[in-house]
């Protein structure tokens, strides 16, 4: 037996060094390919149609910040004057210059309508986060040199930058394309914009609507990337939406901010929060419309409701293309204290290891799940707990459910898409949350690949 | 172009399955070697000596719990007439069965020495935890049962169980090994003791000291298991530590309190907190020594200093048996506006994917640590935080340092022993806090095996 045991480990050893060499030469291959990763199952066949939004114009270049290769990775976005835009920025106590520039800029409008119009520059490759006075400065170079472009207040640019923490921004590469930009600025231009902000993302993510207003036709359209919550030189979650509706700056940054907890701070690849994290959401006014000046407006919850179907499908698009992902997992929390106690709970299952790791491993393990609802810190009984995956009850009062057969669980794991149900039992609040699995492709991509 | 990237599209499709095939060959190989897992590269080369504590007794048995291969996975420890017992729990809402059967026992022990003695009784490969009334019931029949065989009365009997969650402890196949276990009581039998709590370790863990308590020679000796956080079916972190000091028993919980969260609290794997995570000391008074009654007894902090150096070895030792674990790094705060703020930041990075995915990668990616900075709640400023890998000054004043060079970084990040220093610059408050990577090999574990 000794000696059997030892022949199964030098196997192993053997076996081990195998699977590293083939991971170096599996890296060395998507190196090959321009840092290209094996797109995520969930990529869509194509970019989807948007509604072009009037007042609105797009443009992207290749400016080298990073990536050589004649890759887009700058792009720019114009807003007509009279447009207004709301932002809600990552909590990071670490944030990026680009990000602190935005908070003042945002503070400085004060939801008034721009009478010079408004701009949006976003370069991928470097995220100008942790990069000191230097990074300040380029803020202020990239804005300057942006607004006297387009004959607007450098106040007017908005900025957002991904990629690389640490190193300082090449101002001069994204300046240096600046009239090229704005040259080629164009209504329909959306997915070129889509894809100049891209990093480890393995496709493009856009999404848009047309809602009707009190008899306006109004268009709302944004793209957004994503893939890890962050990783420095990775993936940061950026999203741009712009619509001709005519809405109240203030009340479009409180309806911002009410549907960014709804959608994308209910969305985790793995729990970590970006120095970048940005979302900006600019309304043109272009649809001539009368414009929702209050909460108590008619049209106010459509265009609220509107909105938030386009920032959900964004960020149900960035968890679909989490690094590595290869299962999708909406979990609902119900019967919790209040929301922000379903929220709480949704999100420590969504980010727990051990949950996603028996995602990725198609295992039924509602242990686990039972674990992350009892860390999550907010109130649960045991006794009263109901956990369901898709229509199958797997676990109530306490334990597994009378009719649950492991089976039926492995069966329904095998899904792509899964749906993960717990009812709390002791209240009335509620939550959704989005999460993917976490896979050797996390791994890879965060440890093997080498900055 | 089109061509050559189909080519290497299909290659890497190819060889992911071929990845696929071998570690599904890997996994077959180990479920060969009886659910073995290739040993942590930190294993030491033997169960350390411990100090034999007088008024403590140890058994082991092999009931057959979960595991078939006659692989011990009972321990019963038995302290003298007379001892006292501390114990802290998982905070966890879903506690086990056995942790709510400890807690009411302690209280309503009330830290006052048992005339009759205590026992302590542990099974490994089912946690006993959403089991239930069933769970409730297999406690109470263990622990009455295992009073009865020892002449003690159930509430003297404390209870710890590990391993699968939500499956029926078997509780008849522990009881049928009490007098087995009860006859076979050794001072000696530490080592068995340690072994049969294990459930993924890959190696029992140890500790001990001889510390000299006012001219009286004390022996503290413990042992404990860990690997994940938690893993359901898998791992748990359980503590069991002794000593013949005498030490009044109320003192001796705030102490257990207060050193837990310097130690096992402070120990990382991948954030996921368990069911059952269980530390209980017990003290027999068997070394003749006065007691000590109060903090102020100058035998006191000596006595606390012996106990705390046994309790961060075990939860070291826990940390370099993480499952999958390659590195170990020690992250020390300073600076923080208080201690809990210091600890809040050092478990921010500890359980970031992406610092411990940076570990995995020999990848000195600073970034990430000053991005987990940000994501930890508490007060930072980007411009004051400094950060060293061991001796090497890699950030500082919201930038690179100005002598850092990413060779150092490369080379520092080879060691397996790593020492992240981070300075928040703004306040008094420091903490040390362990953890390990994320590798390859934890998602094998917690993915690849199927419970």
């Amino acid at each position: 037996m000794a000696e059997e045991v030892t022949d199964h480990a030098s196997e192993i050893a053997r076996k081990s060094a195998e699977i590293e060499r083939l991971e170096q030469e599996i890296a060395d291959h998507r190196k090959a390919l321009g840092q290209g990763l094996a797109p995520s199952p969930f990529a869509p066949a194509r970019f989807p149609d948007l509604p072009q939004v009037a007042g609105v114009q797009f443009a992207a270049a290749a400016a080298g910040v990073r990536y050589r290769t004649g890759r887009l990775d700058v792009m720019l976005a114009r807003l007509a004057p009279g447009s207004v835009m709301a932002g809600v920025f990552t909590r990071s106590s670490t944030r990026s210059a680009p990000v602190l520039w935005c908070e003042a800029q945002l503070r400085a409008l004060g939801g008034a309508p721009a009478p010079e119009g408004l701009a949006v520059i976003v370069n991928a490759g470097n995220s100008n986060a942790f990069t000191g006075e230097n990074g300040v400065q380029a803020v202020e170079r990239v804005t300057t040199e942006c607004g006297a472009a387009l004959g607007i207040p450098a106040g007017n640019v908005l900025m957002a930058s991904t990629g690389v923490i640490g190193e300082k921004l090449p101002a001069e590469k994204i300046t240096a394309r600046l009239f090229e930009l704005r040259d080629a600025l164009d209504g329909g231009a959306v997915e070129s914009a889509a894809r100049a902000i891209m990093t480890t993302d393995t496709f493009p993510k856009g999404a848009g609507t047309v809602v009707d207003l009190g008899g306006t036709s109004v268009n709302i359209a944004g793209f957004a990337k994503g893939s890890g919550m962050i990783a420095p030189d990775m993936a940061t979650m950026l999203a741009f939406v712009f619509t001709n509706a005519a809405v109240d700056g203030a009340l479009l940054q409180r309806m911002t901010a009410e549907l960014a907890d709804l959608t994308f701070n209910a969305a985790t690849v793995d729990g970590d929060t970006s120095t970048s994290d940005t979302l900006l959401i600019g309304a043109s006014w272009a649809s001539g419309m009368e414009p929702i000046q209050s909460a108590g407006d008619p049209r106010y919850p459509v265009f609220r409701e509107a909105l938030h179907g386009v920032l959900r499908d964004l960020a149900i698009q960035v968890v679909k293309d989490g690094e590595g992902a290869s299962k999708f997992a909406t979990i609902t929390v119900t019967g919790a204290e209040d929301d922000r106690a379903a929220r709480r709970i949704g999100l420590a299952i969504a980010n727990s290891p051990l949950v996603k790791t028996a995602l990725a491993g198609e295992d039924a393990n509602w242990g686990r799940i039972v674990m992350a609802v009892g860390k999550s810190g907010e109130k649960a009984d045991r006794d009263l707990l109901t956990i369901r995956f898709g229509d199958i009850l797997v676990a109530e009062k306490g334990w597994v459910a009378a009719g649950y057969t492991e089976n039926a669980g492995a069966a329904y794991m095998k899904r792509a898409e899964l749906e993960i149900s717990v009812d709390v039992g002791i209240g009335e609040g509620r939550a959704t949350v989005w999460t993917c699995d976490l896979t050797h492709g996390y791994i890879s991509i965060n440890a093997d690949y080498r900055s």
